[in-house]
């Protein structure tokens, strides 16, 4: 199941999409006055024991009430999150070796993801554009990322238990201040201006992409292809990320946690190749979609 | 003003206090109906141009309904944080040298505030028992710490006019699991197990402190002086820690800023000093109060 925010006239709502027929049917049109408010209260409710969320799997689908996904304007599936985006740093092996020109940022484990976070205005539309806030920043940088949503509550999981904590999937990009990424030590705040996660098209649900994750994924600016590699090649896997991320911090329906970006961020070139006013970014993962995000100054 | 946020019963409910009496009064008493839900509600609307939170203040007090503090139970005073709490770290020059023996997070900076983050579920009461994730850490620390409350949102706020942003402050233990915080490269981790973040007694508004902020500051393990310092001594001042941070990122009402830790860390002393089950650590902030928190496995 796909499942999308959006906007329509003035108004937010979400639903369920259908993306090989280019529709979208609302969720209050499937569930009525049941129909929680946002995507947000539906995985809410949908993984609580006594919710009634997943009844939308259950029904009948809606024959009527469809819209065209070109009468809307779609959203980050959670457009406002309750706390800071989870991410990890360094996950893909070839990642880390185009990093190794610059020493400060580095180094290989495999056993303590480097978990970071954004803030939460981060979040954006996947169509939306992003300031390059030049005030701030002269090396913005993309990346690449798919991300999980988390559907339930749960502290010191076990990596075989973890699965069960995956509402589903969407796909995210890490954008970055790279100057401000480094001057500041701790990674937060060159991840952490405003619109720089922008996140979608949609959330489809764990059932859809099955076990194990393995995705292509691809990061293209201006059309050139500059990331193009595979979820399989994690050093932590989703289940290792999810584990490790709850020893001792309790995860909640609604997280979002990114798992790290392949090879061929623009810091990766020599010599660099930061985004500049005009490019646009299109992030694809196979079996979700893509985002697309012009920067503009 | 010192606004508390506290439990009485089973229902949680926030006033203003009066330490010097050992009073609190709710604020229903005071405002009637008009009083919002909670004190970061308050926060929002006091701060907001079309308003009437500040009323409080030019609201008579009334002359009954008080509470003795020892009938309620103090919780932190935004218990629930819409994000997480904003840190940095290494701002006391005499706490950056007791670190120098650690390499990995050794360094000085008078440029760039090393910012990072503590999930929400670290925020706990200031009295409350805080559990030392045996399971998960062997190094659990105390660093004491004066924490900023944000009243109003602003991006790009200039050193100048960053205090116009403060609402008030409060008293903050940002306990950290050393082990953790050193190998997963990132502090995220290490700085985020739940209850690692008992904050309180309540938030002193920005008049009663006055400016310039300079307030002893104290850290006790099970009575024995461990911190003792001024708030003067930080490297980076609030100002410049608002103004920094609000670069291309967006401050809300209720965002809660650390503002570091002075020297005398568990960390700090050799060998280190960890926190082990049954240890009592007392923060206390001059013009603020304490807060008290004991350690148990």
């Amino acid at each position: 199941m796909y499942l999308a925010t959006f906007r329509i006239g003035d108004k937010e709502d979400w639903g369920v999409v259908r993306p090989e027929l280019g529709l979208v049917c609302p969720a209050r049109l499937w569930l009525g006055e049941r129909a929680p408010a946002t995507l947000l209260d539906f995985i809410r409710l949908s993984c609580d024991p006594d919710g009634e969320g997943l009844s939308l799997i259950e029904t009948p689908e809606p024959n009527h009430g469809w819209l065209a996904i070109d009468d809307i304007k779609l959203l980050a599936p959670i457009p406002r999150p309750v706390r800071n985006i989870f991410c990890v740093g360094k996950n893909y092996l070839d990642h880390i070796e185009e990093l190794s020109r610059d020493k400060d940022i580095s180094g290989l484990n495999t056993q303590y993801p480097h978990y970071f976070t954004k803030a939460t205005h981060t979040v954006t539309g996947p169509f939306d554009e992003i300031s390059l806030h030049p005030d701030v920043t002269s090396q913005v940088d993309y990346e690449a990322e798919l991300a999980v949503i988390i559907g339930k509550k749960g502290i010191n999981i076990s990596e075989d238990e973890a699965m069960d904590y995956v509402f589903g999937y969407t796909i995210l990009n890490d954008v970055t201040a790279r100057d401000l990424q480094r001057n500041h030590n701790q990674w937060f705040k060159g991840k952490s201006l405003d619109g720089f996660c922008p996140m979608g098209p949609w959330i489809v649900t764990r059932d859809e992409i099955g076990q194990p994750v393995e995705l292509n994924i691809s990061g293209r600016v201006n059309g050139e292809l500059r990331q193009n590699s595979n979820t399989r090649h994690m050093i932590f896997g989703i289940s290792k990320l999810i584990s490790i991320l709850s020893q001792g911090l309790m995860l909640e329906p609604g997280d979002i946690l990114a798992t790290g970006t392949p090879a061929g961020v623009g810091m990766g070139f020599d010599p660099p190749k930061f985004l500049t006013s005009g490019d646009v970014v299109r992030i694809e993962i196979e079996k979700i979609g893509y985002i697309e995000n012009r920067f503009v100054e």
